[in-house]
Formats: C-alpha cells, structure tokens, sequence
C-alpha cells in the first residue's frame, strides 16, 4: 500500500511532465501572429499558468489504452490501437484551449479581475478584445483538434464531442447564472449544472483519446463516465476549497460563492437543514466582506454538516470513476489516472 | 436580355423561397429547451428576421452543383454527386447560425442598440446573456453541421472549413476595432479586413455544398473564389449604403460608419486624396451627429470620387466571382448565383 504522500507525489510529477510538453505545445499550435493583439489577448491567459490537468488526462488516457511504456513516447506520433500514428497532443491542446475560452468569458460574465494570480483578460486589455479573444480560442480548439490527424470517422466523433461538450458548457453556465436568483434549487438540479459547467470537459478529455485511437465503443463509454464523475468531484471540492483555504492560497478572496450567492452543493444542503443561506453574509459585494463574517459563516456550515457532506458526496463520485477505469488494461498510467481522480479531490487549492 | 428589374426579381423570389425553408428549419434545429433562457436569448436574433443570403446560396450551390430541378427537390434528402443522401439544409443552417453569433458579439463590442430593427441581444437580455447566447450558437452551429450527415471525409472538410472561417472572421473583426485607431490604412489592408470579416463566411456558404456533395477540389476552389470575391463585394457595397440610404430604411443611423471612425474603402480612397476623412464629422457620438453635417461629409466623398470608386471596385469583384461560376453545370441554380452576386451589390439597402 502506497502513502498517501508517495501517491500524491506520484500523480503530482506524472502532470508536471506532462504539462511541460503541454506548455511547449500551446506556443507551437497557438503562434502569436497577425493580428498580433488578437493572438496576444488570446495567450495571455493560457501563459499565465494553470496545472494542465485536462490535457494530462488526455495524455494518460492515450497511454494507458495504447498500453505505452509513459515517457517513452512521442505524443505527436502517437500509436493508435491498430497502429496509425496520431497527434494525441493536439487532442490534449484543443482541450485546454477550450477551458481557457470558458474562463475568460466567464471572467466577463462574473465581472472576475484576477485569474491564475494576473488580471482576467477583460481588465488587461478590454472587454471588445477579450470576447474576441475566447471566440478565436474557441474555433481554434476545432482547428487544433483537426491536427490529430486520425482517420475521418474517428476525427468526426472526437468533433462531435468537442462540439456537443462546448454547447452543455454554455447550458451549465446558463443554469450557474439562473441559479443566483433562485433560493430552493435541489441537489439534482446543483448536480445537472456542474455536470454541464464543470464535468463535460473531463468528460471530453477521457472519451476523446478513446474515439482518435479507435478504442470499442464499451470503452469509451466507460472512459465518458470516468470524466464526468471526477469532474463533478472536481467541482464539488472547488466549492469546499472556496471555503476553507485563505484568500492569498486561492488568489481570489475566500467565501466569493457565498458573498455572489452562487449555489453550490454545499448552500444545497444547508438551506435544506434550514439555514437562511442568503442572509448567512451581509453584502454581495467581495471587496466589502471580512474574513470574521466569512468564519462565522463557514462554522454554521460545519456544524449543519454541509462542508462535510459535500466532501463524502465528492469521495463517492471519486470511488464510482475510479471503478470504471477497469477497462483498461492494467498499467502504469491507469493506476496515475486513478490517482489524479484522487487528487482531484485532496488538493488543497 | 433579362431586364435587371425581372432578373433582381428572379433572385428575390429565389431567396424568398429558400428563406422559408430555411427558417422552418432553424426552429428544428434550434428549439427553446431547458435552459430556456439561454436559448430564447440564442433565437432572438434568429427570428427577428434576416434575408438568408448565406443559406439561400448554400441551397442553390447544392442545386447547381447536383444539377437538380429547383423547388423539385428535398433538401433534407439531397443528392450527392454519387448518389448518397445528405441533408444540406443542415449546412444551411449552420452557416445562418455562425453569422448570428457573430452579430451577437459583435453588437457587444460595437455597443450597438438595434439589429434587424429589434434590440440587440445584450439590450433585450444583458451583457452575459448575450456572449453565452453567441456562444451557444457557436458550438450550435458545429453540432448542425455535423447532421448533413456526409460521409466521414466530408464531413470533416466541412467542419475544417468552419472551424477555419470563424477563426478568420474574429481575426477580421479584430483588424476592423484596430483600423479605428490608425488613419494610414491602406487600400489592401482594408481588403485582408473584408476578406476575413465579411467574405470568408460567403466562401465557406459557397464551399462547404461542393465538400458536403462530394465535388472536384478544382470546383471547390472555384466557389470557393466566388463567395470571397462576392462577399467583399456585399461589404463594399454595405459601406456605400451605409452613407447613401436614409436612417430610417437602413434601421440605424446613417453615416454611422464615418462617426465611429470605422475604415471603409470609401475612405481609405477619400485620404488618399488628401482628405482629413477624421474630421468630416466633428463628433464620435452616433446619437449626436445631424444629418445636415452627414450630408455635407457625403458631399465631400462624392467630389472626391470616393464613393464612385468603391461602387466600381464592387462591381469588378462581382465580374470575377461571376465568372468562377463556369465549373458548374449551365442550369437555373447557377444563373441564380450570378444573379445573386448582381444583387448582393445592387441592393438598396
């Protein structure tokens, strides 16, 4: 039996690999070219940082199917199941390029300054260059995802997937805005939400290498399941972190969900234990609120059990994800891709 | 000799037909389903109402190109060139909803009040509202695409086609905001401008039928020619109306252009003749310009030959496109698109 420690460290150097060749990448299938203040609004975020954890999963995915000795490989030409070369690290690149998308417009839409320690894009330049600047990530990511190169039907679904996962991102971020103004939304309704803002892209960034390498379609199946469970998790401890780790550790002010009145899984179940979660922060304004009023507000939380359901809930969907990696074969990088659905949940910020 | 009243009539009549269908269509391929905000902000603009061209010249293409009886034929089940079934009306869509995206975010950036004699989608809704909505339609629009139903390889040109055009078109619309900011604009700068911004979208209407049916790459490219070389054309004459049609047939201020300092050829022409075309127009308040002093700015251009030039530079450009027509088969659907070009620089407004 691994620590706990030694397995975290294990998943944590997997991703740094990985993320290295991600970083070189994104600079190869995203120059800075005419327009330049296009292409420079459009990196900005992309350079600013970020732990490549969907690209990683895409990487890892592709080994562990193709059943690769990791770091042996070159991810440009990548060996499918049945032999064809691909780029699985286009594949890998085209799916950060759309969570980048996503979050600079939802810096707009949430009026966000800071993301990933600098200001949002909308503060850097201005909002014109910063819508623009997600619309080109966003064809881009189709264009990129073209560059695997697979055959035309396994190309085609990893297409349909990028397509029909951008449209339930725009649905859940649709359903996240309409909540802020909707007191008595359930726990499902929390659930479909984060399943479409947050859990979809793992879900893409599982099934897309199943679809490139022409893996069965049981598998990719499984592989779709396994990205939206640790997604959701993935989310669900989001929404505990956003509580419980200082402002300066996050790099945004801790307890903003509950100054926007977001819905999360964790207001979910308090409002349901009859807590006013509306009335638990006096002002719905992030730069007005002290940390003592936060305090108060995350021990009323506590002691409703509602941090602590959120977290067993996140645990759960973990285990579930984690079992349906069974269908791949046993190897190294199946054994990292279990450990990241753990870590998914065990960071700390 | 067709008199150009009964061949402009022709070719409304031809669009109007289409228009009809095409719109059936939207609504099929776009309901208002859960969250249904989101998507009642996504067909706003749709429904306001639009002339269709893109579409109508997505069908009449297909016609041509499958040598089919006009109004005989189901698009839904149209004849590839080697027999396969497609639904073209599908790409048709697709195409219509790629340029509502675009007017959506663009209205944001321009802030503009009024499209289509409606609010724009960030008045009727709001701000976040409208950029979720544009890109809804975005990935919408790739979702669509994908139910022509082509065979993989053609399939995937189409998708490679869109995926190309959208991202030319924000690089065209970034160039438009930067040309704001510097009079030396040249006469072929303005172009690469048009030619991304506007036409691409007209080459990918025109292009996108010639993959989906299965045509020879030398006919693609020739329609390919037909729609950038039409689609300039259209913008050309769109900066011309934009100075000569009255306000209230051009539903938005005219001379809107000239307050806002946008670069047109017009007056990228007009400098060259060594008019200050900045101070044509003493404020950069669309709402506090009089028409008085619009027409005294008209006045200028026209002595200037400005206008004059514009009009002709359209009109050889429309020629040309004409004239790439030759690869298809001589039938009615063909001498539609010639006189469609015809229109799209003789319009009104």
């Amino acid at each position: 039996m691994t620590s706990p420690e030694a397995r975290e460290k294990a998943v944590t150097d997997a991703v740094a690999y990985r993320r290295e060749l991600v970083n070189e990448a994104i600079v190869e299938q995203l120059p800075v070219e005419h327009p330049e203040r296009l292409y420079e609004a459009s990196r900005y975020l992309l350079d600013a940082g970020g732990k490549r954890l969907r690209p990683a999963m895409v990487l890892l995915v592709g080994e562990a199917l193709s059943d690769v000795v990791p770091r042996s490989v070159d991810y440009r030409a990548f060996p499918a199941l049945d032999g064809d070369d691909i780029d699985l690290m286009a594949a890998a690149v085209s799916i950060e390029v759309i969570q980048t998308f996503t979050l600079i417009h939802d810096d707009i839409m949430d009026d966000d300054d800071l993301r990933r320690g600098v200001p949002s894009v909308h503060r850097e330049f201005d909002l014109s260059t910063a819508i623009l600047a997600g619309d080109t990530l966003y064809s881009s990511a189709f264009e990129i995802m073209l560059r695997a190169g697979a055959t035309p039907d396994r190309a085609l679904s990893a297409m349909d997937v990028l397509a029909t996962t951008c449209t339930e991102i725009c649905e859940g971020q649709a359903l996240d805005v309409e909540f802020e103004n909707r007191p008595d939304v359930t726990t499902e309704e929390y659930l479909e939400m984060v399943r479409k803002k947050t859990a979809v892209l793992y879900a893409a960034a599982a099934v897309i290498p199943a679809h490139l390498l022409g893996a069965d379609d049981e598998v990719a199946e499984a592989l779709y399941g396994y990205g939206i469970d640790v997604g959701q998790a993935f989310q669900i401890q989001d929404d505990v972190l956003d509580l419980t780790v200082p402002s300066e550790v996050l790099g945004k002010q801790r307890g903003s969900d509950l100054v926007e009145n977001k819905r999360t899984i964790i207001t979910v179940h308090a409002r349901q234990q009859g807590i006013d979660v509306d009335g638990l922060i006096g002002t719905d304004d992030v730069d007005a609120v002290t940390e003592a009023e936060i305090d108060a507000a995350v021990d009323r939380l506590h002691e409703a059990g509602s941090i602590e359901y959120a977290s067993q809930h996140a645990r759960e969907l973990t285990e579930r994800g984690k079992e349906r990696l069974s269908v791949l074969p046993d190897n190294e990088s199946r054994t990292r891709l279990e450990q990241l659905a753990d870590y998914l949940i065990e960071r700390g910020y």
